[in-house]
């Protein structure tokens, strides 16, 4: 099966570089073989510096970010616990189901679609009645393009002595982004988005103190896959390693160079290279006639949500696109379906070729002047240029 | 970070193709691109061409062997639900351990390590008292290179009315294996194994009885990654797919090209092929004196065990065997842990050429002649020629 090549610029995957698929493509070698215990130490330290901490605990889960995600929910809650999921996208409702399955008691702070977790009423509910043992929330929602503020909901969480989750799927790589100085006690996140990796594994990071909430449990978690307790064997360090399950190993590569690639360019470089694209690409997509969802304060550089305009029909313009010009936006998710697209700028996809194709594209699909859009996006590219 | 290639002759992953790890670097695309979804479709039939089945439910889990298993067990079992579990070893052990984690009632069915699943006493169990509502048994135990009779296995379950789970994560492409006609309902295999595959990737069936069985829960299983009533929707050929989790695209690019690499050479010639190999290697080990641990009538072909011998260093060997001749061949786990060696011919190991490195590499480094080894292992190589 000979695959045609994409532009990929939907919520993620993002554009792998040829360099992470000859990674990727290096020979299989064991799962218990020095070389792959060498390689798994050092993506445990690369991982440390990703998200920038110093914590131990830090896993590569075989298996993509929602499976790290349910070995969070499931490895910090046993039944009966309580725990409060922020909700403001598809993703918070996934972290509430999971809990569900685990026997929590969950208690959801909604926030309306396209809107961020709304600090002054966690505040509000924190500083009312019993705090919940753990207090889950998404830093980037893939399905709404918004930034939530992770610096203080950890700080909320810290002050109350909760153990904070965060989804940083879609975050790490993208924007700011710091588990230590922001008080994250579980951070989870994806390869396939702002680090161009394949998508399948899944880094997971845990505080001292939420990994002494896992080490007292009273009972196992109901996933022996996904058993923390279990993997620590495995990723161990010191002496031999115990065998737990059979290891990606080629994804293991893969993910090693994508980290490698991210501390190389370095995280601030990083950040701020998605903001650039991101600022040009809305300038081409305003000068279209497109509508932005998000306001700047909490909009995704790495996640543009337009809303689509009344003259176009959804699906079609993204047939469209994939066909005729080999690009993947995506589609609206949840409450979204049908009324926006996600435009992705993630990783290798965050370069200017891409939001030239982008606004190119989407001229030519949309029927619209491309002169002006290209235009007003180099006007952007020129004032951050001179800004900078 | 460049990997030092290894020739692979542990219990898995198996030597990989390069053809393979070509498929694997193709480039990544989205996982509801129409080629992806075409890709998987073709997986499905291709699965049930595998496991000689007609079953409308064919997955693959975006994980490796071990959460397959745990799909299964957990899909099947609700709270205060019986199974019973056939162990012999440590992967019956393992679904023993994810059944206990579900809340069902887990009764064993206990048989020593290095034999396979007593049928006599299976029957006798299951002549007396209620019958459980699943029967899990591993076909192929790689723990101990023995294999059980899953057909006789399979009859016993479909005559009392229970559900069977067959573990074929070594099996599948090994030895002979029918789901339909042995009544199997819920098998998963390992790509890694005997289709050369690259690890981190599992293939998951039910039977329609299975099926049932799972749609008529009364609640949710406790995993949501794994819950394949949600995961059927992704999978789901009849109209659009619903987004579930994000597939691991190239790894399924990979495991395409596996299964079609299986069914091009055809399912017999394969279990033919293992066979062959295995009476080679047997003959050449068994001349240098090493004891093998299993009789013919249940031994794997694609898992050789043999006794450490007195005089022999367990790590020293192997360690000598890896850095000296890149060779990897497998520890002993468990009860068998320091007291056998497990030597695979797996898929593309699976041929002369392992045969003769595994032969020479052991003379060489347990100082024993090679030259007798090797002509016992071409005169059983002649043998089964002129048989043929």
């Amino acid at each position: 099966m000979n695959i045609v090549p994409r532009h990929l610029m939907g919520p993620g995957p993002s554009d792998v570089p040829s360099a992470t698929l000859q990674a990727l493509a290096q020979p299989t070698i064991g799962h218990l073989d020095p070389q792959f215990c060498d390689l798994m130490d050092a993506v445990k330290q690369l991982q440390r510096n990703a998200f920038l901490t110093t914590t131990e605990h830090s896993y590569t889960i075989s298996a993509p970010a929602s499976s790290a995600m349910e070995s969070a929910m499931s490895n910090l809650l046993e039944r009966g616990d309580r725990v409060l999921v922020c909700v403001n996208g598809v993703f918070g409702g996934r972290l509430a189901e999971m809990a569900r399955r685990q026997g929590a008691e969950v208690e959801t702070l909604e926030s309306p679609w396209g809107q961020p977790v709304d600090l002054d009423r966690l505040q509000r509910r924190l500083a009312q009645g019993e705090p919940p043992k753990v207090l889950a929330f998404v830093h980037a929602e893939t399905s709404t393009g918004v930034r939530s503020d992770a610096r203080a909901i950890g700080a909320l969480a810290a002050r109350y002595e909760i153990i904070s989750v965060a989804d940083c799927v879609t975050s790490l790589g993208g924007v700011e982004l710091r588990m230590d100085d922001w008080n994250l006690d579980v951070i989870y996140a994806g390869s396939q988005k702002c680090l161009s990796c394949v998508p399948g594994i899944a880094p997971l990071m845990f505080s001292e103190r939420a990994w002494k909430v896992i080490q007292s449990r009273s009972t196992n978690p109901t996933t022996w896959f996904g058993d923390l307790q279990l993997l620590a064997g495995y990723w161990s360090g010191e002496g031999r390693r115990a065998y737990h399950h059979t290891a990606p190993v080629n994804a293991m590569y893969a993910w090693h160079h994508s980290l490698c690639a991210l501390i190389d360019e370095g995280l601030q470089a990083s950040w701020r290279r998605h903001a650039t694209h991101s600022r040009a690409l809305k300038a081409g997509l305003t000068a279209l006639g497109l509508k932005l969802q998000n306001p700047d304060s909490f909009a995704l550089p790495q996640l543009t949500v337009v809303q689509i305009p009344d003259d176009a029909d959804d699906v079609n313009v993204r047939t469209r696109l994939l066909q005729e010009h080999h690009l993947e936006i995506g589609a609206g998710l949840g409450e979204f379906a049908g009324r926006v697209w996600r435009i992705g700028l993630m990783g290798h996809s965050a370069r200017k070729e891409s939001v030239e194709r982008a606004v190119s594209c989407l001229a030519d699909v949309l029927n619209r002047p491309r002169a002006e859009a290209v235009d007003s996006m180099n006007a952007a590219y020129a004032a951050i240029g001179e800004a900078a």
